[in-house]
């Protein structure tokens, strides 16, 4: 049985969608046991019983707003989010999924998980879909400013991660930049470049540019903490103004308000297919355990396929894989 | 009269939607010339003569894919961009349009027009279209890493080019960053924040995630080189991917495609509104001449925005007006 932590508290639709994500996933999936760590009392109005789900009392959320992640986290130890870290820590538990508060998650994934041996930086990688395949893009958020030596352990992260978990043959890996030429961008492309490109372990594409972000030429796209972070807003700032002008438009005239009528249900379906709830979460690459961020607003749907994710990543021991590889390159 | 030099000869659809594009830029705006630089032979086959158009012979173009953009504006000075680069020096013309190479253009405009007096870096600053307002997005693609100082006379160049060229009363600046609160983000965002709040000319909002990228709470956002390059084309490709899959989904089932051919003009009006070519070119800030770069694949009307947008820069006199907030500063 692999054995998930949910901390059912952190989101904007807590406990009740993490809830019903977890009912659904043990239904679903048959090898998985789900711990709910929250308020007993809120849980138990939305949980029907079930054999592979238990509840596990703890107390106070850790807030979105948290100015000091670091501190919140210190002095939450019975909190949803730090017990299911911890449980994580213990062995209780393979893997945790939460929609908390992304800065204190990935502090206390730090401080209550801790980062896997010799693995310098830990990196946040959601999978984002596009038109033709699924696309990994880190690190959204974990450091601002890194060496090139670090991405070269994050790159064998997301190849083995996406091998395993997403089913890719020989994960291609594309450095984001300004332009594709080499020698393109700052001194940190220029380095990653040399780095990746001496590298066996990398499959590498060479430099894309963001403007073939979602028709990406490469299965993995990588860039430091700060720009990758950049890039997944600026997707989802642009889907979202997309979205506003195209409704405003489409809802012209009688002919038109018709025609969109019509397509309705095309609409929903292009909606749904842009959403990345749909594949799951993002996994925090570098740490012991397995740590998969839900987005916080994730609904029934989108918890489940994070659930589902996690369990993927520990059935096919994503982790000792890459800890098998960062151990012969220190060797 | 204002005097305009147009690159008859860059860009994808050369000479001929440079042409048509002048040819109705004379028609709508009674104060401008145009000089047209290029092949006297090509261009003729287009243009249909007019009292406020001449053309001047030029030798050769810049290549799109050239490897060393300095090199090659100094080994074909006679080449289309050059000379009319030149003839801005010479104040033969007070402003040049081109939609050639970026790279080429910048090195150029380096050396044949030259930076202003004290300006320390010049940027490139498109206008993005939202869906409230344009947006000036700075700089996108001028220099890969900068310091805090520049940033702040990129600022005066973009709040004055707004209040001149936009009309906006008290253009506000934005500082894209992964996150809205102060001291998010790398060293640079955290020293430029602290230098554009304590500026009274700049009227700073704060920090700004590009997640609100279509939907800006300000009229300018800004970053150095890279960052903003990779949210202009981010927006670009999430565009295009969006496009793609929008236009799959809404072509099935046969309701859909009633749908689809329901919506048609109001998707085509979608379609204009995302379109920056409507708005013009983007400008490069910090020259002494108005440089103005139209879209490699600018038509007719998106040369012709670029041509009135020029015309409107000299009008106002934005040059001068940023020269003078400098000089001040320096002083």
């Amino acid at each position: 049985m692999i054995k998930i932590a949910v901390d059912a508290m952190g989101g904007d639709y807590a406990p009740k969608e993490q809830i019903e994500g977890a009912m659904f996933a043990v239904e679903k999936i048959s090898d998985i046991e789900i711990t709910l760590y929250g308020d007993k009392e809120k849980i138990n109005t939305h949980l029907r019983e079930h054999p592979r789900i238990k509840v596990v009392e703890s107390q106070g959320v850790i807030d979105m707003g948290e100015k000091d992640p670091i501190r919140a986290i210190r002095s939450n130890r019975k909190s949803s989010m730090a017990m299911s870290l911890t449980s994580v820590r213990k062995e209780e538990n393979d893997a945790i999924v939460t929609s908390g508060a992304t800065q204190a998650l990935i502090a206390g994934a730090h401080i209550l998980v801790g980062r896997m041996k010799n693995m310098k930086r830990t990196a946040i990688a959601p999978v984002i879909p596009t038109v033709k395949r699924n696309m990994i893009l880190l690190d959204t958020g974990g450091n601002m400013e890194i060496r090139p030596e670090y991405m070269v352990q994050q790159a064998y992260f997301a190849t083995i991660y996406a091998r395993e978990v997403l089913g890719i043959k020989d994960p291609s890996v594309g450095l984001i930049n300004v332009g594709t030429e080499e020698g393109k961008g700052r001194e940190l492309e220029g380095e990653v470049e040399k780095l990746f490109f001496e590298n066996e372990r990398i499959n590498f594409y060479g430099n894309v540019e963001p403007k073939d972000v979602l028709n990406p030429p490469a299965d993995i796209l990588i860039s430091d903490g700060f720009t990758a972070n950049i890039v997944m807003k600026t997707i989802e700032g642009t889907a979202k103004g997309m979205g506003v002008m195209l409704k405003e438009e489409l809802s012209r005239g009688i002919l038109g308000k018709l025609g969109l009528l019509l397509s309705y249900r095309n609409l929903k379906r292009f909606k749904k297919r842009m959403d990345p709830a749909e594949i799951g979460g993002a996994m925090i690459y570098g740490l012991r355990g397995v740590v998969i961020k839900a987005q916080g607003s994730s609904k029934k749907l989108g918890f489940y396929n994070a659930i589902r994710q996690a369990a993927h990543v520990v059935r096919q021991d994503v982790i000792g894989k890459v800890s098998a590889t960062i151990e012969k390159e220190e060797a």
